[in-house]
């Protein structure tokens, strides 16, 4: 065996407990198996690393090992119970125990070798999106190579060529694979960075599920979708993105969902588009953006200085998609379905909402409250308490929290307190008499 | 009381008949309260003023104030009728009696308080979108702020640091409350314009709606939409844009659709992009279009010199966008619902059509002559009548009307006159003959 | 007659066996009228050709003839019996007996002449779009122009002053007319042309359509779709690309579906984006992609260097544009119809799938085998045979076949036989551990 004292220290290796002929408890250590948190910039006690982590918030990074010079990491495909967010767990199909699997990260020039172990109940393969590899390790099912059978496992190798941000999923049978969650993220880091250093690197995988109310399969025929998710989790589930006054975050966003462009948008900032998985935009070609556009198979990195203390939305900007599974389809008034347009036809409709008279913003404390009832595994339209109340919100949502300072523990600041004078409030009377706005009679232009 | 003279000038506020301290009649000649109309490029008699202001086919500016060296506006948030297009009114909610709500203007570097007034039966926030504003007055419901009761008066106030196109919008039930309307452009002009002068600066809001047949009430639940809107208006009842001949002419296309994101045509022009909701595009980074891609949540501008006189479609390219609501979701076929899919698997379907039997070109036209009866409150499939018969469009349409001279009291010019031999026309037999062309015979590649 | 020798070898003609006054064998043979294949890089035997055509996989350039100076098209607009992929023949509306229409194909600089012809049942007209054509010739129909009623020919023409990738569709009732299929590509080709020659030029028209499982007929008010295609094709009937190693190649990509913008992925390569149908994009604001977002309405020139042997798939990366009919909408549980909110809310599911337990993987075969009845007239979900077994794509997919040497006759070589060592497979025993892998205790990050 081949396992330097060397290697073993680069390895960051872990939750390989039953591996033959490794130190298992010493490997877990260097890089210990569960969800990144900000403030672990990288796995403690690893020397020599060549890169430097980036963050999957709510998710993990694969162990690997080194062995001869090669990087090898261990894919395991199987059916998986994921929490959405509190109170929606699915039943998935995953990597490693995880939803998505967990972020493969490798460094320009490594030679990887990747072996896949299918506990599926079906054939499946994987595909290194973005990346260039030789034709036979591209992983389309019946073109690249035959389908990893049930109880197989498959090894993929190649040298690494590019960096960046790309994506590893199913693409056999995709559409119902990918559906149930057979994805990661794969960040290839370059081996001599350029142009300034993140301070903070985050990375995102977008996608999009049918989640029935009460159901905890999501179903892969449909086209519409009630639950949308950044790294597999909907708000208020989301943990958030951390950020010290004045540093330099790059937000790395990659797109599997079904059928949807998602438009990221970042609340208090300007973001610049530095990547796709084609690989680094020339510094001459950048867009600034407040809204990114992430086309699905593609992904966007942005970057930009946190230079705006507080706490900040960070969201798709299609309304269905910050809202949770019971926004969607409801019949807008009583006993009549809106999709069935033969009746509609013709009717003046009254009110227009069986659900919440004047909207959905008041669903969210009624289901918390429990004076509405909800189906068992499911979650209420919007939202989550915030400091000033109830925020109606869910789904592809996360915050962005930048403080003059952070906890040292790495632990997640309380919510923002704004400085006197910088938030918006009641008007007093005096006010609006000093200013000539009056209520009552409102400016009619 | 601080309102001088000089400020009275500069303020352009109106409306505001009933403010207690202001010389309303004085205020609302200097920015008189009504649509803007091409060939307004500015409200007259304000003097000092330091933008040039845009145009909002079919919408309005916000009038305001200047107080004590800060820019003072009132939004009013409430119930409005809105006509769409001439047959078709809404019950939405927008903002000072106006769907969308008014274009907030103001210039880099300006301080600005911005007074909203909540008169909806729901409480809501107002979101500056694009715009770097304290994390206190960014307007997200529960996490920025309280949101604002139905009869409370909120103030914001931060300065202007950004310049481009933006937006504001309801941030509390957002997938209720923009369906409804409550949205509005936010033009933040540069305090040191640099590049060449547009002669023509048009602004366009985007949106979408569900409007059932025969219902004045959009619905806010749907995920599909057969109202698609320039400017809260779908053609034919959409105002055209003006242009000399050789005038350089800028659109603004921000879009605040619920789900789609808008690729915008425009015919006899090729357009640059140059600006986003993150603020202008360097030069090199510049991309050429005729259809520009707007997703929603962002801000394209283009620029192009109006150099092809004509009367010129610019239109939304999804097909089904540029329909009014009966082209969407009709059964093709008598007695079989298309949607259930169960009973059509395996039926042969004959002619495909039930309204129509060959396209819905000729609907338009039976409905205006009362030979095909539609619901109340509710627009045929298409069109207008053109200069050359029916229009065969609605929706996300207008027009962009170039010529080498314009009216000169700002009045829309009739349809445009093509000189001789430059229009498509009838073959004659001799042309066939000489031309070798046989429409019995076609070319069969 | 002004024919000259000179022109009729120009001309390239064909088809036009009725023509009065061609002599039309010889132009066929010039030209011969069949669908290209690749290998064709220009037709035979005509001389003084000053543009090297583009190749449209499965489809067709229109010939031409030049009389007086002038380049003279034909095109008609008729019903046409059209295979989308074989077992599925839909009746559509194209030109000249094809679906698409044929490409057209001209020089910067040329005058045009195009005679359109219309044998189908309703009225029609054709726009340019993206080309600059005077107004009366933009071809919208009530504004331009009257549309073109059954049985005329109408004749446009103009200069051709752009160089780009641009297409030519039906302007009148056109959510019908190009949901049943009436547009085309229009190549038009650089006077002198700049920057790197591409020793591949392929033309796509991506579009999409709506056939209920067993109908014949496209159903023009569909707002979902079930049949996406590359050139009016799916896969399996879509013909492969083909490049030699080392090769430049250029693909153009027009978009004409009635709602989607479709993000295109490449396998094994790098594409840099090169132009819109706004013209080229200047290099310094040219982005390097693999997945490439068309949005409708658009089109987007890509280029990359095939420096990578393999059969590299090709396609739309929105999962359900990858199956064909029967993958979408279909019950997810027996007896419980999934679109029915009201009777799933509050069901707890069972396992979710009525057709296949496992996926949508091994319905293909089934389908095949004859295990499985589908209704005439339609595909399987998926796929076709590959080298390894079932392929689970259809739909808009298509394969870029890279070879050291291809085939001298132009045919399309084999599957690709990778070199040894240079395809994933069934891990070794010993390999698993030689590298401290377990496939039953997976690393759990």
């Amino acid at each position: 065996m081949k396992l330097s004292r060397r290697n073993a220290l680069l390895a960051g290796a872990t939750g390989l407990a039953a591996a033959p002929l490794l130190a298992a408890s010493a490997a877990a250590q260097a890089n210990p198996a569960r969800t990144m948190r900000d403030g672990e910039s990288a796995p403690p006690g690893v020397a020599g690393r060549d890169y430097r982590p980036v963050i999957t918030p709510d998710g993990a990074a694969l162990p690997y090992r080194i062995q001869g010079g090669v990087k090898i990491f261990h894919l395991v495909a199987e059916e998986v119970e994921h929490e959405f967010a509190p109170g929606l767990v699915g039943r998935c199909w995953g990597y490693n125990g995880r939803v998505h699997g967990p972020t493969i990260e490798a460094v320009e020039g490594d030679r990887l070798r990747i072996y896949v172990t299918n506990r599926l109940p079906a054939p499946t393969t994987v595909h290194w999106h973005g990346l260039v590899v030789p034709s036979g390790m591209d992983g389309v099912g019946g073109i690249s190579q035959p389908s990893i059978r049930p109880g197989e496992t498959f090894v993929y190798e190649w040298t690494l060529r590019q960096h960046g941000t790309f994506m590893y999923h199913s693409h056999h049978d995709e559409m119902t694979q990918m559906a149930l969650g057979l994805m990661g993220l794969f960040i290839a880091h370059p081996r001599r960075p350029q142009g300034p250093r993140a301070d903070r690197d985050y990375a995102y995988l977008l996608s999009e599920w049918q989640m029935h109310p009460g159901a905890s399969r999501p179903d892969p025929n449909a086209m519409e979708f009630n639950l949308l998710t950044f790294n597999a989790r909907a708000y208020p589930g989301t943990s958030p993105m951390l950020a010290r006054t004045g540093e330099r975050v790059r937000i790395r966003l990659a797109n599997l969902s079904a059928m949807d462009h998602h438009p990221i948008h970042i609340h208090g900032h300007v973001m610049t588009v530095t990547e796709t998985d084609g690989g680094p935009i020339p510094q001459s070609a950048r867009w600034p953006e407040t809204t990114v556009l992430v086309p699905t198979g593609s992904s966007r990195t942005v970057e930009f200085i946190a230079d705006n203390p507080g706490d900040w939305a960070f969201h798709c900007h299609m309304t269905h998609h910050v809202m949770n599974q019971m926004g969607h389809g409801i019949p807008n008034m009583t006993g009549v379905n809106a999709r069935r347009i033969d009746r509609a036809v013709g009717a003046i409709l009254p009110h227009y909402m069986t659900m919440g008279h004047d909207g959905m913003g008041d669903m969210g404390p009624h289901v918390e409250s429990g004076h509405m009832p909800v189906p068992g595994n499911s979650l209420p339209m919007v939202g989550a308490q915030g400091p000033h109340g109830y925020v109606t919100m869910g789904g592809m949502v996360t915050l962005l929290k930048v403080r003059n300072r952070l906890p040292a523990d790495g632990s997640h600041p309380g919510w923002y307190d704004d400085p006197p004078g910088t938030r918006a409030r009641i008007a007093r009377a005096e006010e609006l008499t000093r200013d000539g706005v009056d209520p009552a009679a409102p400016p009619r232009p």
